[in-house]
């Protein structure tokens, strides 16, 4: 690749404009249009470093602060650390089993609208929703779109797991489903190929993108990431994200398996549909912030429920727990500690499992 | 390197932090004590996705709308765009063939003083100045310094072209000079190595930098570039940035004999100090934005002087020439073409020279 295209490193856009690298742009047109039914040209597509600069670019075009935006209630922290720093008003809407609720979605847009506030945007993680990891049906994403369409409030869709769904189809996009540009879709590589790479990418209509260009003045993204995907993959995504997901599933089997053992009823959680976390609940008198700090302490990296909720309080007996980069064995061994120190400071779970042994 | 350490992809920081890949730092640290006489820790240098990225960090930690900053009346297009769109009052204080003016900004800060406006910081591109091509001399930094610890403003240092010197040294940064936190130092990769890298990097205290790491959510700067740059620079780089001076130089004299040629006297400039421009003055009644765009459709790319002053009417007789990319057929080609253009509009040069021919 370097030795064919190294030459263009010499220039900011990589001769490809300021969207990104054509070819990779090309390639996730065609995936799009594969996996997630969008039907989109490689010029609606923005590369971003990481779908967090999708996030911080809609956030900057379309937000100021006072403004009100809709989330769904347990969120992905970092979009709710951003929005606060924005100075946004944050309207937290319920979750079920089929993600953002369409009925509690009403009722807030309804009440929003009798108080004269039109939301700028509601965000939305409808495939292996964070943290919870379920999938939102056709169904309920079609009621969200019919609800974004009648309340005029754009739908700013986050697919960044959507590769991750363990039976490895995932239900069309609605970017796709929509048929005009009242969605925004971002996704990334972050979860399917690499982290560090900083590699995402946004879609959106020219109105939009034309205004997040115009404040896209960081020089690119990274190039030799954009070249490297181009390059590799078209013959190989599919063969490694397969791969991938049954690595995870395993990983995410040893988890439950460890709480099982080591919490016992003491844990509730439902099985993830797919993605690199687990949602757990754990019983009154648990207080996660604190479980959080004392965990790290003895090197358990957990990340507590009041960060992934937009009501702090109501995630204290929630934690967020990551399978996918550690290895079995210490997943294992993270899920023991974790219960014990819960049983040291909480009484939870009420006896240690391993004191049975 | 991939090999070695592939597997640290995996995670958002390469495993070294969020200050960026711990090897990049190790060698910008030694760098910048042998060629800036900067003394600092790598804990003390943050990795930046090109030193744009450090502006912007710098701006957002430190900038409200309504501050006043001081920056020079020529200096880089891309810091007074940014300023703008902050809000920020930019007060532009003049250079000479030394770099900023310290008798001007001692006028400027004692004029701000009296309106008891305390401004938050005083910008500056000392070392190839970017548009003038100069390098500010060791006394005249030593005189801002004074200044800015008089006034109580802290230094912003830009040395992104710093490595470009023709004759091979840099006086020493203000950032080594001073011995408090009053300055913020940035550089970047992007002029020596290539921009589509997007690797730059930042030096503050930790009083500083602990606000910017705090908003630095991007998930860390491009990892695999950070890599190479780490496994390329100890052996490569002194020999590589040799080589370019000498390239860049050579494209700087075709340049210059280009437009002696296609401009004679017309054309105005001082011979720059190091670098990847020509800062060029043409005579009363040329519009350098309108020649900018003139000679765009004619596919020859140039900077107007408005963009790159901070008074932008003074800045409609100036030009601002790239040579470092275009070889040196593609510079001549692009100087009798802007020559041409030049003639045809605003009548300058008198009589085009190919006319003599």
């Amino acid at each position: 690749m370097l030795k064919r295209e190294g030459r263009t490193l010499s220039t900011y856009g990589l001769e490809s404009g300021p969207l990104g690298y054509h070819p990779l742009r090309e390639y996730i047109a065609r995936k799009l249009a594969r996996d997630a039914g969008i039907t989109c040209s490689p010029d609606e597509i923005l590369v971003t470093s990481g779908s967090l600069q999708g996030l911080d670019l809609v956030n900057q075009v379309l937000l100021s602060p006072g403004d009100t935006v809709i989330v769904e209630q347990m969120t992905y922290g970092g979009a709710i650390t951003r929005l606060k720093r924005l100075g946004v008003n944050i309207v937290g809407v319920e979750v079920d089993h089929d993600g953002l609720s369409g009925a509690a979605l009403k009722t807030a847009l309804e009440d929003l609208k009798r108080r004269g506030i039109r939301p700028k945007y509601i965000y939305t993680i409808p495939t292996v929703q964070n943290p919870t990891a379920t999938v939102m049906s056709t169904t309920r994403r079609a009621e969200i779109l019919g609800l974004s369409a009648i309340y005029g409030v754009p739908v700013f869709e986050d697919e960044c797991y959507a590769d991750l769904v363990w039976e490895g189809t995932r239900p069309q996009a609605m970017r796709g489903m929509s048929q005009d540009e009242r969605v925004i879709h971002i996704g990334s590589f972050s979860k399917s190929i690499a982290p560090a790479l900083r590699i995402g990418y946004l879609v959106a209509g020219w109105p939009l993108m034309s205004r997040i260009l115009a404040i896209k003045s960081d020089g690119g993204s990274g190039a030799i990431e954009q070249m490297i995907l181009a390059e590799y993959c078209p013959d190989h995504f599919d063969t490694h994200v397969r791969a991938l997901r049954k690595t995870l599933r395993r990983k995410l089997d040893v988890m439950i398996e460890a709480l099982r053992v080591q919490f016992g009823p003491a844990a509730e959680f439902a099985d993830p549909a797919g993605g690199i976390f687990l949602w757990v609940k754990l019983p009154d008198g648990v207080d996660t912030t604190r479980l959080t700090q004392m965990a790290l302490q003895s090197g358990v990296a957990i990340n507590p429920g009041a960060e992934w909720m937009t009501d702090a309080g109501a995630g204290r007996k929630r934690i967020r727990l990551c399978f996918a980069h550690p290895s079995e064995q210490v997943i294992r061994e993270g899920v023991a500690s974790l219960a014990g120190i819960c049983h040291r400071e909480f009484a939870v779970p009420a006896r240690h499992a391993k004191e049975h042994r």
